[in-house]
């Protein structure tokens, strides 16, 4: 059992998780709520239902003694993939739903914090272990409700600014650099074995188990790519240009006749994005941003290089995690929500964007889903998505590890991914 | 130029139809407002805009000098389908647009009624003419207003109430009657001259010229089907017997897998309904709605009759038509939302539910559009799509006359849409 | 009972029509009959058996003692739409049968005539109705055979040669003159009384019963639109005027890309048609071919006319037919399987290229379908297609009457299908 | 510069290879050779010709002085993929194509041939190079067209017979044991260097380089999975248990509505499954083939396995090479065209079916694509698709070797595939 101290700190943590993601609806007005502006962009509500569905479903309900559901209808309407749980209400009409209303649903999320703060003080350590397993749901979903927010308002003609401007002015990058590693025998991954109750040493059961992994020699640029080296690739024809790209990108290409990253749209001075403060000119030393894993790939085609793999980019990130994590890196907490031209000498691996990595996302030698309905987590996604690394802008910093695996389809890019350049080493 | 006092009448009903567009939405929450659950049910924000967008777009900017427009994006925005306004906002994507706001719908919809009421004033005839067209068209939206909310609260499984039932007990509705008519040569349609900018000589443009049509000896049902007639069509498998389909029906029926009217679905205890006053049982002598062109003439042929064309059903109606729109049948002004059993002798031609007829919708001989923008009101429509008569219990009486001419494709059963019978008579 | 004389004319068309199928297919090479370059265009293979099909399923076995049928698998795999009959194969695997072979089929042709012949010769009455309708049915499908042969050669980049050219010269056709007609009430259609059995009396049941329609007084062009005015249309920007074009026709030309004719490709020096005889110049006095009735609709508007309804194309055809069809009309007889210009002063109603009218397909006042599965012939397809009248280039004139009504979808223009005007007169 | 010697060995090889292709189509008649019964699944006739165009537009038109191509149009007509040599025609409308014809296509086949053998007796090893790669890519669609053709008759109600089975009883197989591997840091692939125009030294540019892999213990099942034990996992539920599959495979699952491996098909007294040599009983010794993916992965899971990853499968296959591609495996030389139980105590790694393996396809470390065109072989191919291992009962013996990486997408089941289990070791 844990110590009245861990309690104390876990409901801490569940409150001030809690309580973001509602800060993060703050600029919204109630007709943002509801809309899904493409099937992967679920309504804000649907988040902030579907989060608490997450802590009812899989600790209130069978863990508190006495727990009186919210609304019987919601297990069906607020249940996203879950097949154990039962048959969810189809993904492609959750903007259909104007009811409950985001007052109601808001009720939804009282109703259930208050019932699991009373169960977070009682808790035995596995409810901790999954409570810690819901916070981090939750700090995915606040990721996915800014990315969301973004793609409904970015496609809307009149623009909506969901805040103003807080991004400094935009500074020298300087040239890109390689980092050599020598490659060999290396270790990645984490272990579930510790306390993994405690939220800073949570990790996702498709992190685990820490294993060996060969590594030729290799070198990984230090940063990421701009919008200006991406603008170079625009202007020499790459949207063009077959030999660049996969044949499945190419077909993406063509089939959507896409020609910048999402958000890019031609102005008549030049390339405009649509960023969450509003539509500015695409800033030349910021990340690029919103690439399909397609783009990443034949943006690294063209200048020579490739993307590096997941093994490169951890073994790399391991050592660099410390600064870039509890400081440097430019997350959730900065409040920017857009990525920022690197800084200083940072290498820049963690926050700003999503880097897309050369892996397929496949299990781990060993690896082993959660048991029960929770299994349905990270697992079944094992197939045709790439695995990303890094964090961006809009993932909490508190969320973040080096042995953190994202992954999305290939033509994805409603999410803030970027690109990094690896090449063979020495 | 129309006297004062023809100036109060028409000042008059548009302040009247302008406001009842904003009480059939006065049940609705702000969340209700936006959604868009299929291609052709808008949210009612979009019609309270779009309605208010034909008077900006055909009158106020036009006509009415130093008129400041709203906002300059509407006209994209809300321009439903009219090509030479420019290019209309995505149909599909009518759903996606949280902003601006129902605060801000409402701000431009008084802003458009102030200046309407200047332009009134001081109209000329053709101003007149116009204004109301627009109202003629505001009414059709009322319609469509509560269509569509009908449409996004009947696929809610929360199946949220728009307003308490309203409706008398049911009572017996009587057998199936048929009123020979001995044919021969007869006039249907309008005519277009003559004081049109007066309410009460309303015509759509598509209801003209008046003309001759020869008509063989007939007979029609002296009222529309019932639920329980309906439910006998079902119960002798009608939905599985492909003699009774039209070929374009059956393919319909079948890669749909429809097995009864819209918003029916099958309870523990026989079949419900879902009405705008809830989920309730299937009423026996309530006229049958929701359903197809398809479904209606596949009923048709199961009981040995056909459907009326509409030459028939206008030759039969214009001399019931004085009784019955004026008192008799049940309108959007009952305020019941649903259509209501036969009352007494009365020949229900008029209120409850659109019938479908026999006739393809195409131009009556010398039919001539208007000119310009609002020729595309009703002519570019005049292919592919089957003509229905008579109204419904959501169509305001002062909308109705024997020679309105409504149409849908013949798949579309989201509106009010009923069966009535005839047979070749002689 | 018929007499022994009227038999022998029986068995003599009999042997004539099915002969012509097979000649029709004599420019084939075995690769060429079974192809099916998209859903509405059978293989030459499929017709061969389907017409045969038609006679075994229809025929034969109810009515020859003794009749064994050829293979069990045919009944499912030779179906076309027949519910009657059973499950039929899948319309768009048509081309993915290799199995039967050519030669299996020309052997299923040839034990079908054989007892066919065998059958007629002690033909009931009755009999010799369904055989009379089974080579109108096979005369049918010649059309189709030479359209389907046309789509697929027409698409292959080889442009393969049916045959060689054979029409004359083209010459001048003269302007385009209206023809009066001071309407009031008229007779169309076909009465099925009197000795159907005769192939020079026989009509399908959709062009029947003979009734009265009333008419407006009108004017029909004497002649169909030629591709010099046609090309005179495009020149205008015809496919890019949005106001010219039905909503579904602008959707269609818009979602298709269609800026020219079926079989129309732009050439150095000029717009190509592939014909039968191969890919050449657009000859200027040719009728316009292979077009939709949205296109032909389209071009009527620009050219200030309209399309005729089927009734005053039928009043006007009905007093031209005995010299038009006897002699003057360019048929399938002709070999020419292309429309040529018209002819001196005839008036160019028969043969050609269909005529689309302005009236979509529905039953006339008293129509009854055939009983049983026959029944779905042409009932069934009473929605959402359009009339055409005429015959063209690739129809039996023995096939022809002025009362005759073919129709298709709007968009459909793999037939030799034309335009002809008409006006309001008087 | 090569040995005569080793030039007539090239030449016999050639001509060996290009006879087997034709060999193949002798049991087809000619409707067979112009079916493309889906996307994936070319004409004959199509595969013929391509293989002809590889050498003609990768030998013959660059290197062979003099040389006339033989049509034209065959460069687009023929080119499959290969954007680098211009725009291929559509490939899916390959069954079109009723021209060239089947005679027309072999004699391109000789004209191409004959100038080979010409080109080849006056070799430069470059030219020998890529004449290597174009046998082996001709056998590639060997394998092809016989399950093109598979998928054509298998598909076909009359279910043509390919060839009359010559498969011989079917004995016990043994109960399936698990050989161990003790990991470690191992190598896979293989390398350019050396003699590659020895057609026994080939390999494709994606087996290469030869590379480092560190592997955790496993063992690898000794044989494939039969029908016994895959219709026990059918009975146990498996296509209704949506644990048992990863979420793009239970999509598939339900919206395809699998429900058994491709050709299977119920009976009266059990499972039939479609083979070359007609419809039969499945026979359950024999291996289960024509899953997909999913299918694999699934099964794996319900044995509470998993499948190997490509390096498990290579290095334990790299020992057992030599026997079993020399001798026992069941390969297109056996001409059974169908795989067979497991003969005795082999380990029943090559041959018979192509396993599917965990690894999702991608660039082994240092990968670089051919120069030119012939880099969009493989190299493009690298996203989406999981790698398969082995050879099947259609590929030629001579194909095959240990470090050879086949590649389908998930659901793909058309090839000979099956089913091998993993297990982690130690």
């Amino acid at each position: 059992m844990a110590h009245a101290a861990d309690k104390a700190v876990l409901v801490d943590a569940f409150t001030t998780v809690r309580a973001q993601s509602e800060r993060l609806c703050e600029p919204l007005v109630v007709e943002d709520y509801g809309v899904q502006p493409m099937a992967d962009a679920s309504p804000p509500k649907w988040h902030l239902a579907h989060t608490s569905w997450f802590f009812e479903t899989f600790l209130l309900k069978p863990c508190l003694a006495g727990y009186s559901e919210f609304h019987p209808a919601f297990e069906m309407l607020f249940n996203s993939y879950y097949n154990g749980v039962g048959n969810p209400f189809p993904r492609l009409r959750r903007g259909h739903l104007s009811r409950p209303s985001v007052a109601e649903v808001y009720d939804y999320r009282h109703h259930v914090d208050e019932a699991m703060v009373k169960l977070l003080e009682s808790a035995e350590p596995d409810i901790e272990t999954r409570a810690t397993l819901g916070l981090h749901h939750e700090q995915q979903h606040q990721e996915l409700l800014l990315t969301d927010i973004k793609f409904n308002f970015g496609h809307n003609p009149l623009y909506p600014v969901y805040q103003s401007a807080t991004v400094a002015a935009e500074s020298e990058v300087g040239s890109l650099t390689f980092i050599d590693h020598q490659g060999g025998l290396v270790e990645i991954g984490a272990d579930p074995a510790g306390n993994s109750t405690s939220r800073s040493d949570f990790r996702f059961d498709n992190e685990c188990p820490r294993h060996r992994v060969y590594l030729a020699p290799f070198a990984l640029a230090d940063r990421v790519i701009t919008c200006e080296e991406y603008l170079a690739f625009m202007a020499d024809g790459g949207y063009r240009t077959f030999s660049l790209w996969l044949s499945d990108g190419w077909t993406w290409v063509q089939g959507q006749n896409i020609q910048a990253p999402l958000y890019w749209t031609e102005g008549d001075d030049g390339w405009l994005e649509y960023r969450l403060s509003g539509l500015m000119p695409v800033g030349g030393p910021n990340p690029v941003t919103h690439v399909s894993y397609y783009e990443a790939d034949a943006f690294a085609r063209w200048a020579g290089y490739r993307l590096p793999s997941e093994a490169e980019w951890e073994v790399v990130a391991a050592s660099e995690m410390a600064d870039d994590v509890a400081g440097g890196g430019n997350f959730l907490e900065s409040g920017h929500f857009h990525p920022v031209p690197r800084q200083g000498k940072r290498m820049q691996l963690f926050g700003d964007v999503w880097e897309w990595t050369a892996s397929p996302y496949t299990p781990y030698p060993g690896y082993a889903p959660l048991p029960g309905a929770l299994g349905e987590y990270n697992g079944k996604f094992m197939s045709n998505q790439q695995v990303l690394r890094g964090g961006s802008c809009v993932t909490a910093a508190s969320h973040m590890r080096a042995t953190y695996r994202n992954f999305f389809y290939p033509p994805d890019r409603w999410q803030f991914t970027g690109i990094r350049l690896a090449k063979n080493g020495g």
